[in-house]
């Protein structure tokens, strides 16, 4: 299943890609005096301006135009969505860079730690209205004009769901306590929101149906919590192998997703002083990490977590089975969903 | 002259700031878990929630709905495109604050000094998606689908225009030389694009024609230059009793506003070392001051700059004196323009 999953992925990133990264290409030319740092952003110069393989995955874009596909549509029609939707993405990278002081990204050095905050806020901007710009282009693919404003509304919308989870994300980090619903709630923002509209966008555009269009976001967002809580699963237990990070990774770190914001919620009144002591070094290291993931497993978290991932998959297929779309196209959701959800790397 | 354009100002305000308020406020409370942080930047709120006198002189959205009531419209329809502006001109200001380190804005602590740069950066982000939410409400008030679109194109628009121009300002700051050209190009961006698309809009919004709202459109850039360079030459050579600062401010802390710029563009090779030495110092103060604001008056800065203020607002006038509007409209316009160009604070 999982790899028919990926094959069907890698299907539809073959199909769509080229045109997606044409539009995103065009697109950030409008940036004009910034389209340099833009081009190097996205992964396709290098500081020389000379071409570079580059462009991440996608995921947005894929979504957003099988969505469109599934539900009856052109996905060329929804492309300007698509194109917007990987211009936000990587507006929030750009800022989220600055925000945590990463020096690198995809391995090369991130705008900030090369032409410094100021310019690299400015930098994000652009990539921001660029995104604007292009979602502006809906109409010229043949969208009626009230559904091009209606996909642009739910893509604001979304995007301030986004902000509000990064927000959240942000006073997490300093609350004492964040119980599971909170997070689950946050990640459902920080990274739902996007695919959710990923997902409404194409189905609106396809049909002009608003319930439709429902259905679809509905699935985008139980999509998204299953990768981002399978990806939180994999921070924590996924095998080195596959993930290329150290067991127990966002332990280490001390990283407040999923399994640790779990351990906090549960951990017994006994145990709870030696977790927060623990919990006040720079890292966790030796006797100490093996001690938290023991613990971990004693309260379950690792099937916990799973389940969560595994429950969100579940939901996100339900959002679409009382739809009018072919059973393939639910066949191909089911196998994403199943596929977010146990995926290894 | 200068009182009646400044009474005629004032009485748009009284008129059109109560309905700009009120949707200000309206769209700010989409904001949801940021609401409080940008009723605080608005300046409605203190640290305590408890409400404040606030607010700022709205400068954007009253040309806004000037340029739509001028025009033939109601300029009730063009309040959320006035409010968008008004909520763009305000999340600039909260990134500017980050990108020049700036602790207080309006005697108050200025979002990133309260509350850290990462979140600073996102009540900024969240600040821009509600001007965006609110601009897709122009269809609500009776605009059609299609001059919404154009609107909102329009705004996106020059929007990008104004961080091209931030960007350019910001590159100017380590640039040897910048041309008077290139700078009048840069402050073009930067001030005058976002006025330009406020009388843009509002005519647009009125007429639904192209070419009228390019006309308002100009008016509203060269607004933008004759203010902003107006406001170049009272950085040095203002009266202190109206500006609040000392004479030669802007050469004291070396800012490169128009003054600057043409010195260094007019210089002798023989003063050339002197001021560039000069130019060296933290500040500049004392004989050296003297110094530089002899070697302005003597090369004609400050008459210079006076000129392209006045020139600046004569092209105000004349991009709409082919349209068919008022001709006490066309006054209102000659006098606020003139009033821009020779305020004293």
């Amino acid at each position: 299943m999982e790899a028919n999953a990926e094959q069907q992925i890698a299907e539809l990133a073959r199909r769509f890609l080229p045109d997606v990264e044409r539009s995103l290409r065009e697109a950030v030319e409008a940036g004009g005096e910034l389209a340099p740092m833009l081009r190097y952003h996205m992964g396709w110069e290098n500081l020389e301006g000379t071409p570079t393989r580059g462009g991440g995955k996608a995921l947005r874009p894929i979504l957003c135009l099988a969505a469109c596909e599934m539900s009856g549509g052109d996905w060329r029609d929804a492309l300007p969505a698509a194109a917007a939707l990987e211009l936000i993405h990587n507006f929030s990278l750009v800022h989220d860079d600055i925000q945590d002081g990463d020096e690198t990204r995809r391995g090369t050095p991130t705008l900030w730690h090369l032409w410094g905050v100021p310019t690299a806020l400015t930098a994000g901007n652009a990539m921001r209205v660029i995104a604007d710009h292009t979602a502006g282009a809906l109409t010229a693919g043949g969208t009626t004009p009230d559904v091009a404003q209606g996909t642009v509304a739910e893509l604001t919308r979304r995007y301030l769901e986004m902000i509000e989870g990064q927000y959240l994300d942000l006073s997490f980090e300093a609350a004492e306590r964040v119980s599971v619903d909170d997070y689950l709630d946050m990640i459902g923002r920080k990274t739902g929101a996007l695919l959710e509209s990923a997902m409404h966008m194409g189905a609106l555009v396809a049909t002009g149906d608003h319930a439709t269009a429902q259905g679809f976001g509905e699935c985008g967002m139980r999509l998204g919590l299953a990768f981002q809580v399978r990806d939180d699963w994999l921070g924590v237990w996924g095998d080195p192998a596959f993930t290329g990070k150290a067991v127990g990774a966002d332990i280490r770190r001390k990283k407040k997703s999923l399994p640790a914001v779990y351990l906090f919620d549960n951990v017994s009144d006994e145990e709870r002083p030696w977790l927060e002591e623990t919990y006040r070094a720079e890292e966790i290291e030796g006797e100490r990490l093996d001690g938290v993931m023991a613990m971990l497993e004693r309260l379950g978290g690792d099937v916990y977590v799973q389940r969560i991932a595994e429950e969100q998959a579940r939901q996100a297929v339900a959002a679409v089975d009382a739809l009018a779309i072919p059973e393939e196209s639910k066949q191909l959701l089911r196998a994403v969903a199943e596929f977010f959800a146990t995926r290894d790397m």
